[in-house]
């Protein structure tokens, strides 16, 4: 088997950046590509294009005339895995979990969302954009029968302890959690938190520094 | 005046899960905390919690009673300026765009949702949540009467530069970017960027390796 190169988080998630730009482009005509111009577009530095794009490409780059546009993005959709949609469930369908459930774009990202799952018996049994809302007491069972490993908190902070410890015994692998709590999960379930909260007090906090900062 | 301490990102984005969970304890009934029980609570380490507490409470600790809950939710909550709501318009608004407008969330974190803006003539001139959307034709006028300083770009990708500038132009003085792209802006707007398609990136990629070690 072939040695298994070692990606940094921050490269993995420049990935869908590049498919993003590398997508527009080929709709706008373009054929072949550089990494001086992908750069400068994505105001990333050229070294760090080029390592990026040789870590995962099957391909060299031409000197001058640059790299094939489709070569390169069926690497990288190959890379993240795009190609293999994951299928998902969503815990929680308040606003945002029902605006994930609406939300085509995630299709692109290769996540495709199965159902939703809420405690709100006027919510149980509806669809929203054709998936279906069931019961929390049927997690379980469906989880188990979909074989879906990806899950998304979209609960209160209150409930998604308790959320995750039901997933996991579901047999859950993967958590997306969207509620501003630490989950304690056992080390070999994949976490990933998207801290609304935090991302928010960062903002103020520069904010506030920027404007004390011209009051001076 | 006082000395104005520096406070790294990853500090900042703690407060509001201290926040939240001395919210949680003072709602159970608790009185005093320890720096002991938060850190079990939250998986930090001990260290670091009496680090972040001490460098933004007004008080000291006593030995083995702790700090006041009351106290302690004050200066947090002064220290993130939720005291002074920051008022927010949102451009776009798409699914995502919908649930933040809905999220009452928001509020906890002192972020107050003033109004929408979108393209879409079905949606101009209508409200959600009791918030009016207008015409984008309105953003620089509507901008500058409301003295509003941060916008929430929920646009698809391929508007979101164009957004910016007009944000830009129109006053806004800090963007949360919800759009995969990098904004093109100058230095002097406060970004942050929460892009979703780069956290789903770790996760399919995390959740690929584990699968695969496990077949091992």
């Amino acid at each position: 088997m072939d040695k298994v190169p070692n990606y940094s988080i921050k490269q993995i998630q420049r990935y869908p950046i590049y498919l993003k730009y590398l997508i527009s482009m080929r709709n706008a005509g373009v054929v072949n590509i550089t990494s001086p111009l992908i750069a400068r577009a994505l105001k990333f530095s050229e070294e760090q294009v080029k390592k990026d794009l040789q870590a995962i490409t099957s391909t060299k780059g031409k000197p001058n005339l640059g790299r094939d546009i489709n070569v390169l993005i069926d690497d990288i959709e190959q890379f993240l895995g795009y190609k293999n949609t994951d299928d998902a469930i969503i815990v929680g369908v308040g606003s945002i979990g029902e605006a994930f459930m609406k939300y085509e774009g995630f299709k692109e990202f290769g996540l495709n969302i199965l159902a939703g799952f809420d405690i709100n018996p006027q919510k149980i049994d509806t669809k929203i954009n054709g998936k279906p809302i069931f019961a929390m007491s049927k997690l379980k069972n469906l989880v188990g029968r979909l074989n879906v490993k990806i899950a998304i908190i979209t609960t209160p902070s209150s409930a998604a302890q308790y959320v995750a410890d039901l997933l996991v015994d579901a047999g859950i692998q993967a958590i997306w959690n969207f509620a501003p709590i630490n989950l304690n999960v056992n080390e070999d379930i994949v976490i990933e938190n998207v801290n609304l909260a935090s991302s928010l007090a960062v903002i103020s906090h520069k904010l506030k520094n920027k404007l004390q900062e011209e009051k001076i």
